[in-house]
C-alpha cells in the first residue's frame, strides 16, 4: 500500500469544497451522525430489523465479549505500548478507547469517526479489553497483576514465534459482520496510535450468525470444538469470574490466546476410526466413543472386545477432561485460514482463546496433561501465545481499567 | 505451518485402529455421507432452517455467482497450470472440480472429501469457472479465446504486481458462511493439485447475511458501491451475457478481478465535502450530488451559485457513468483488510470484481475515463488485474467446459 501524503490537489472542486484538514473529517463526522439508527432524517426508512442491529450491551460488572455466545467474526488486536505511555497515558488512553467502544457497540460512530456510515450497524459487536505483565509495569503497578498474568511456562509442544505471542495491551473484537469487525479495528487502532503500536493482528471466524443455530462449532479439522464448555450458570461463573477482592479484581478474569496451526495435509491422511480415536469422540456426532449424543459422559473405564478402553488414554477428550466447574475453562476460538501455499498447502488453525479465573489453577493444568499425550499434538503445533488479565468492565461514563489505574 | 510427514505412531489405538493411509480417509468420506441432509440417520434433529441450509443451484445455461445475490464471503483462487496439463488433462481436472461443486453446492460433501462435516451447509454456496489466457494456450484452443479475454491494457494508475494478476484458471468461491468458504476452497485446491499450482488466493467480505436487508453495499471508505449496477431482467441480461455464437460461447461472459488498495491514511484526512466531490454523491444516502435518493438520475448539467457544475467532471459518478445497458458491467466487489501495519497503516481495499458480456466494450472504456481523470485515484492504486472468460453453465452430468474442450 503507499503510504505517499495527500499530494496537493488543484482541481476546481477541492477549491470550492474546502480544506484537506483533519479538522474537516471531525466536522464531517459530526454531520453524519445526524443519521445514526436513533436520529434518522424524517421519512428515511427505518433501518431493517435483523443481526445488523442486534446490540451486546457494554457496561457493566462484567466486560462483554466472554460469556456473550460467540459472534461469527473477531480481531484480536494486541498492542506494544509506546515508550512514555505511563499511568497517565493509560488512563487517557482507556478513556478514549472506552467511549469508542461504548459508542460503536450501539450501533453509533466513534467521536472522531471519518466513516461514520460504517459505524451504524453494531451486529452484537463487543469489544473487550485485555491487559497483559507490560502494562501493568508501564503504570507502576506490578503489584497488583495477578501473578499468572505473564508468559505461560514452556510446553514441549510449543513452536512460538514472537510474531504472534505476547502483547501489552489487547482489544478483542467480536461481531456478527465481518464490516463491522474491519471498521471497529480501524477506529480503535487509529485512537490508539499516539500510545501504542500494533503488535499483531489475528483475525478468525465462525459459522456465520444464523447459519446452523444452537450447534457447537466445529474448526477446520471438522471437530466439534467446545463440547465440554461450562454450563451456563452457576457452573460457567465459578469457572470464568473472580468472586471477590479489591475493586480491579473482582468480576475480573483472564484470557489466554494461543495460535494452533494445523497441519491439514498430515491429519487428511488419516483414516476417519484413527481421527475418532484421536479425538475420542465421532465426528459426525461429537459424541464420545462410548455414548451416542455429543452431550452424553464419557466412560472412561468402558473396554472393548479387545480389552483395551473404549476412549484411549491418549484421546484429546482424555487428557482435556476436566470434572470440577471450578478447573474447567471456557473455550471460546475461532478458526484462521490464511492464503495457501502454491503447491496448496493450506494455512490453517485456530485461534484457541480460553478464559478462566486463573490461568495457573485451571489453563496450565490442562495444557500440561494435553502437552504429555494428546495425540492431536501430532497434527497441531501452537506457535503463538499471550495471556491478559481481564478487567472488571465499566458503567456509563466509566472506563475499562477505571479501578485499576485511575 | 510444519511440512513434515506423518511421524509414525506406535501408540495402542492408532495400531487397533487402522491403517495410516489415504484410503482410510475415503472409506472415512463414504461413511460420513450418511450423516448429509438428505439422508439424516433417524432420530437425528432436522437441521435448522436458516442461511446454512439455502441453496443455489449449479447447473444451468449460465454459471451461478454471477448475476447471483452477492454472497457474504469470497474467495477468488487463481491457479498456473503445470507443464503438460494439456486439453486432455484439463478435461479430466474440470470433470473432478465440477463433480465437487455440484455436491458441495447441494450441502454434500466432495466424494474424496476428508473432512465431510464441513461439507453439510452450504450457505448459498456458488463455484464459478474462469478460464484466463494461458488455459486456451494449453488446450490448443487459442482460436476460442474471446480476443479481450487477454491483459487488459496498461492504465497510468495502475502499479501492479505479479502476485495479485493474471491466471490460467480462476474459482470465484462465494458463500453466505467463512467455513463453508474455506472448506471448499480447501476440497478444489486439492483436487487440482497434480494440475496446477496455486497462483494467488484473494478473500473478500461484504455485510453479513441478514445484516442489512437490501441495501448497497458500502466498501472501507464509506462509499455505497454498486448503486449504478444494471438493472435485473433485460438490462442485466444485455449487460452481462453473450447472447449468442458457438455452444462454448453463449451465455458465457467475462470477469475483470483488480485488487484496489485504498490508503485509508490519506482518504481519512480529507473532509467530508471533499469526499462527497470526488465520488459525485452523498456519503450516507448516495444520493447524486443533485439528487435526494440514491436511485435519483444524477444531473450532471446543474450549477451550483457559484456558476460551477454541481457533480465535477472529476468525480467517480461522472467518470464511470454510463446510460446505455450494453455499456455498463455488474459490479460484484468484495472488500478486503489485512493486517494493519506496527504503527497503525491500514492494509485495506476493494476486490473490484466486474462481469461484462466484452471487456473491450464495456470494461475498457469506463476504466479508460477513469484513470485519466477520477478524483478518486488520488487515494486509491490498483495493484492487481486478471481479465478470465466465464463459459457457460453444464447440466447435471456435464461439467465446466465441456463444450468448450471435450
Amino acid at each position: 500500500m503507499s503510504d505517499t501524503p495527500v499530494r496537493p490537489v488543484s482541481r476546481r472542486g477541492l477549491l470550492t469544497g474546502g480544506a484537506l484538514a483533519a479538522g474537516g473529517a471531525l466536522a464531517g463526522a459530526g454531520a453524519a451522525r445526524a443519521t445514526a439508527a436513533d436520529d434518522r432524517r424524517p421519512g428515511e426508512p427505518e433501518p431493517a430489523a435483523g443481526i445488523g442491529r442486534a446490540v451486546e450491551p457494554f457496561h457493566g460488572p462484567r466486560q462483554a465479549g466472554v460469556t456473550t455466545e460467540p459472534q461469527a467474526h473477531a480481531a484480536f488486536v494486541a498492542f506494544t505500548l509506546a515508550p512514555g505511555t505511563d499511568r497517565a497515558a493509560l488512563g487517557r488512553l482507556l478513556r478514549l478507547l472506552s467511549d469508542d467502544a461504548a459508542r460503536l457497540t450501539r450501533g453509533r460512530p466513534a467521536l472522531a469517526d471519518t466513516e461514520p456510515e460504517l459505524g451504524l450497524l453494531p451486529a452484537r459487536l463487543t469489544v473487550t479489553f485485555g491487559f497483559g505483565p507490560g502494562l501493568y509495569a508501564a503504570a507502576g503497578l506490578d503489584e497488583r497483576r495477578p501473578p499468572s498474568v505473564a508468559d505461560l511456562p514452556a510446553f514441549r509442544v510449543d513452536r512460538l514465534q514472537p510474531a504472534w505471542s505476547g502483547g501489552d495491551l489487547l482489544l478483542q473484537i467480536c461481531a456478527d459482520d465481518p464490516l463491522t469487525v474491519a471498521h471497529a479495528q480501524r477506529v480503535l487502532v487509529k485512537d490508539s496510535r499516539p500510545f501504542a503500536t500494533v503488535r499483531w493482528v489475528q483475525r478468525g471466524f465462525r459459522r456465520a450468525a444464523g447459519a446452523e443455530p444452537g450447534r457447537t462449532q466445529r474448526n477446520l479439522f471438522g471437530q466439534l470444538d467446545g463440547t465440554a464448555n461450562p454450563t451456563p450458570g452457576a457452573g460457567l461463573d465459578a469457572a470464568v469470574w473472580v468472586p471477590d477482592g479489591p475493586a480491579w479484581l473482582r468480576d475480573s478474569t483472564t484470557l489466554v490466546v494461543r495460535r494452533i496451526s494445523m497441519n491439514l495435509e498430515t491429519w487428511d491422511l488419516l483414516g476417519r476410526t484413527d481421527r475418532e480415536l484421536a479425538v475420542g469422540r465421532r465426528l459426525d456426532t461429537g459424541a464420545p466413543l462410548t455414548g451416542s449424543a455429543e452431550h452424553d459422559e464419557p466412560d472412561f473405564a468402558a473396554t472393548g472386545p479387545d480389552g483395551l478402553t473404549v476412549i484411549p488414554d491418549f484421546s484429546h477428550l482424555t487428557r482435556a477432561h476436566v470434572t470440577d466447574d471450578r478447573q474447567k475453562i471456557l473455550r471460546r476460538p475461532y478458526n484462521y485460514d490464511g492464503a495457501p501455499t502454491a503447491d496448496g498447502h493450506a494455512d490453517s488453525g485456530l485461534i484457541f482463546a480460553s478464559y478462566q479465573a486463573d490461568v495457573a489453577r485451571q489453563f496450565v493444568p490442562i495444557q500440561r496433561r494435553l502437552a504429555e499425550r494428546d495425540l492431536l499434538n501430532e497434527w497441531t503445533t501452537p506457535i503463538g501465545s499471550a495471556v491478559f488479565a481481564i478487567p472488571p468492565g465499566c458503567t456509563e461514563g466509566g472506563w475499562v481499567g477505571q479501578q485499576l489505574i485511575d
